[in-house]
């Protein structure tokens, strides 16, 4: 099963291997929708205080979301059934990230290694610094978004 | 640090700004219930944890989502207009939750506590420790949904 060893993939890459509660593809989909969302929102507070008035703990708290969710082994959310629309829940993924598995591998892997530094360089409070990472982060969330996700 | 986050979500109870993007209620309904689903995830792969085959750094990536959305001010998602449905947003949250402040001040704080205490447990692998302060992080949950969220 492909689809599966997909699954199993990502999942490694938050170094997790499975203790799982079974979900339904329909769950699956909401799940990894509400986490994309609220990492999205703790984002836009991120640049919300490189462009206006910075709050070192804010953005702490922010980034520390940031790679909490980017460590929290999604790729568990994209099982079989989740290629396609489930009844209300919708998914703009592509087909392609299920046939892709490497280059899947690769941006997920860069990603969470962004996000992770993101953490790591909000904790210094050094703006110039969370600046350049901010960029490096929402970089790696857009490689994925131009080649896995529908407009 | 964790006075300092409890300051800024109390701050945002209270109506005091932070660099922070202006949002539509139904952003902030979207976005306030997209945290609180994808950690409720996060609870759950804790909770499949202790009652089956235990991995130590998924539980600890799990409590790190928890504790993170739970120093992540979500008390600004929660501004006006926000206190019913808006056009596809639905919300469960009762109006005493815009009524009693204080009484929302002291469940938030107590959630707060209790997310930052399981990510610091988490840490240590103790899973008779872990399983205890997972019990009191979710009565911390529940406590806020006993007395502000709709069944």
């Amino acid at each position: 099963m492909k689809r599966i060893v997909a699954v199993l993939v990502l999942a490694s890459f938050a170094g997790v291997s499975f203790a799982q509660q079974t979900l339904k593809p329909e769950e699956m989909i909401k799940i990894r929708k509400s986490g994309y969302s609220f990492m999205a929102w703790n984002m836009s507070k991120i640049k919300a205080n490189l462009d206006g008035t910075f709050n070192k703990d804010q953005v702490i708290a922010a980034a520390n979301v940031v790679a909490a969710t980017a460590n929290s082994g999604m790729g568990a959310l994209f099982g079989p059934g989740t290629e396609k629309d489930v009844g209300d829940q919708k998914t703009r993924v592509k087909p392609e990230f299920f046939q892709q598995q490497e280059k899947v591998k690769e941006v997920a892997m860069n990603y969470i290694k962004e996000a992770n530094e993101l953490a790591k360089v909000a904790a210094t409070g050094d703006v110039t610094a969370i600046k350049a990472q901010f960029g490096k982060t929402g970089g790696a969330c857009k490689a994925c978004h131009d080649d896995f996700r529908k407009e």
